[in-house]
Parts: structure tokens; sequence; C-alpha cells
């Protein structure tokens, strides 16, 4: 089966890489840059191109970039040959109506970085079509890639996308926070990361709400203000330890 | 080495069994609440007793309850025979001075529940002593429970204890916000485990900074307002969504 991916991120990266290895054959990399095109498509025997006017047909095109630009394609893809998808959580299935016959949506929810490798059969796929039959194909496809395949709405990938934002953005950021604060006291980071893991391990078998902890859900004031003391020359981050103790307060007084 | 635990609650359950394991003879619980007292005493072939005032000379008592209990409970132990240590990322060592001769500091940083194991072989252990005597003493004994033992001053501890709010607690909250979030659209909360896996994955190899993804710093305003209408019934968890956007695009603006 031939595909072909626009885009040379991360998410094209590792889609690319991982279609590859499932034994598809990827005939052209697309990217408005390009050297990233030339990049990726050397790693998985592609050919390159910046117009995608010159993209030849294949069974599935895979759309991998920043949604704001994937509507912009769209109008230059209206004679292409073969099923179009995009692999946003964010764009509903509709954005394709006005231009594109056959159309679905592959949305791998996790968190990509080029150099960080990721085993895909682990990573859930979303998918959607704008048709059984192209649904069908999909899953199809899907299933060659991963394990944990299923066909999910437009507006329940949005929730799910909105959960992933709090739940791997944030909390990176928090992870950021925290690192932050151990460099200016000349401490080393990785002291946390058994704490961090702990904390993941928990949700596995656990509702997060039932295993929280910490000074916030114990009221526990003198280390709370302690905590503020020791922040006194970081107000931004003073602001965000009272915001995020009031939130668990609030989540848990009943 | 006979020893000695004051509390049994997570931390005191964790430390009592690793102590077991490790060998040393655990003399008695001591709790205010004998029922958690009799459970954990069985649990490691202790005595129980609820009156503080009863405990028996022992090489090292360990107090492991709530930090704003531990002053409270020092002038009872003015006369003990041994090394008294506090299991508290936030309070200092000084909270001995006025009461207790020989005493020290041994903080297990890590996330504690009864009900989920966790290997104590990991977890960091930040060692404090009154004295270069209790010092060797205490690291002697925590190598023996871990592999990651430093010794660590009570302005670091509160440091890495405070990092360890951020890191842990709050993003626990983070995560019940996700799983309140997919709960309300029907879906299951372990789609989000395999992001979450690696959202922790990547900040094991870069510094958490360098790998934030996400659309607040990529200033993906169209995903941000559509995420915020998503959560138009939900004005408290808009109200954090801006913050901590506000905050990723802060931080990495320079």
């Amino acid at each position: 089966m031939d595909v072909s991916i626009i885009g040379s991120g991360n998410v094209a990266t590792h889609l690319a890489k991982a279609l590859k290895s499932a034994g598809f054959n990827i005939l052209q990399i697309a990217s408005s840059t390009e050297e990233n095109a030339k990049t990726l498509a050397s790693q998985v025997d592609a050919g390159f191109l910046t117009n995608i006017d010159n993209l030849k047909a294949v069974d599935v095109l895979f759309i991998a970039v920043k949604d704001d630009a994937i509507a912009g394609l769209l109008p230059q893809l209206n004679n292409f040959k073969g099923i179009v998808v995009h692999t946003s959580g964010a764009t509903p299935l509709d954005v394709f109506k006005p231009y594109v016959k056959r159309y679905g949506v592959f949305y791998p929810l996790q968190t990509f970085s080029k150099q960080v490798e990721v085993d895909f059969r682990k990573v859930p796929l979303c998918i959607e079509g704008g048709s059984k039959e192209i649904v069908d194909s999909l899953m199809s496809i899907a299933n060659k890639l991963s394990n944990n395949v299923k066909e999910i709405s437009s507006l329940d990938r949005k929730q799910l996308h909105l959960a992933a934002v709090f739940t791997c953005n944030f909390t990176n950021h928090l992870f950021s926070v925290g690192s932050d604060i151990l460099e200016k006291g000349g401490l080393p980071f990785d002291m946390l990361i058994p704490l961090i893991e702990q904390t993941v391990e928990k949700i596995k078998h656990s509702k997060p709400k039932d295993v929280q902890t910490g000074p916030a859900i114990r009221g526990d004031e003198t280390i709370i203000n302690g905590h503020l003391e020791l922040l006194k020359e970081r107000p931004d981050l003073q602001e965000m330890y009272v915001f995020l103790s009031k939130s668990i307060k609030k989540m848990h007084s009943v």
C-alpha cells in the first residue's frame, strides 16, 4: 500500500517511521521546509517535495502539520486520488467536507519529539472517517501500527485532546517549574524522577482523585506558608502555588 | 539493631516494611489511633502502643507523623535513649534542639499510599544529623534500605519538598482534572496513560523546558479558544487553563 505524508515535524517523523516499519511504502514527504522534507524522506526511503501540487496518487495521504495550517492545504487537494486524513486532536472531521471526497482522521494520542523514541504499538490511535468504508480502511491500517486503536468521534477526540493538554502539556510545565526551583538551589532534578514515576504508577491502579497527597489536601497551612516564603522572590510561582492549592482544596471539599 | 516508629500512616507503613526487609528489629509502633498501630505492628512483628511515654529504648526512633504534629511530641521524648529522627521534607533539623540530645532527619523523597507498592531501594533518602557521628549512623542505615542516599541540609530539603509539591502533588491534581473531563465525556482515563508515561520518559533524558509541547507554547490560539469553549460550563477549569497557558508562554518567551 502506498502512502504519502505532508509535514516533517514531530508527528510526521514518528508516523512515517511507524508506517515504514509496518511495511507501507512511503512514496513522498512534502514539507514547505525543503531541508526537513529531505531529512525525513531519506530516513524512510521516500521522495520529497515542497509543492503539494506535485503529490502523486497514493492510497492514503497523511496531513501532519500544525492545526491551523490544515484548512489552508485542502483547496489544493480537491482532485487528490485516495483518502486524505489529518492527524490532529482538535480539528473536526468536517474540515475536509468542502474540498475532499474521501477523508478521515488518524490521530495518535501521544506526545512526540523527534529525538525521543516511542513504542508506536502502544500509542492510542483515534480513527474517524467520512464513510463506513473509509473507517474500515483506516482501522485496518491503524491496527498494523498499534495495539490500541479506537473509532472516536470529533467531539470525543476534542475532549481527549483537551484532557491531554492538562495531563501532558501542563504537567510538563510543572516539571519545568520544579526543575527551575531545584536548579536555583543547585540541586539535581533527577532526584525527583522516582517520585514522578511513582505518581504515574499510582494512577494506573487508582483514580487520580483518590490518591491525591500533599499539604493542600491535608490543609497543612504551616507547610504551605513555608513554601510561599521560599518562593518570595518568585511571585509568579507563589501565585501558581496558591492557585493550584485552592483548586485541590475545592475539588476535595465535597 | 532495634528501631521503633511513631506513626502508622503511609510513610510509617512503607518505612516499617523497608526496615523489616532490611533486617532491622522493629520493637514498637506508636500511634494515637490504636487500630492503625495494631494493624501496622502485626505486619512487621512489632509491639504497639498509643502513649509514647511507654516507648522502650532503641537505637533509632523514627517519627513519621504529620509535620505539624512533630514539635508537639518532642517534650515527651527529652529523656529518650537513642537517636530520634523525623521523616519530613519541610521540618528543619532545629525542631529537635530544645528537647532532644541526639537527633536527625531521615526523609524519603517519595509519595506513599498504603495500598501501592514502592521499590524502596529506588527511593531517594535525604539524611541530616545533629553531629557527624549521627549522620554516619543514619547514612549507614539508609544505605541498607536504598541505593539513593544523600546528605541534604534543611534548606535544600525544603527546596526539594517544594519542587516535589509542584511535580507530584500538583501534577496528580492535573491528572484528576483530565480524569474529570474524560469521565464527563464518557471516555476512559486509561487512554491517556501512554501519553502520561511518555511525558515522564522525555524528562529522563531532556530538561522539561526543552521538551514542552502543546497549543500554549505554539501560540495556537484557535485550539486554545476551542478548548475554552469546551470548558464553558467549568469556569474554574477555564481559569486554570488560561493561567497555566500564560505561565507556559511567559517561561518560553525570552
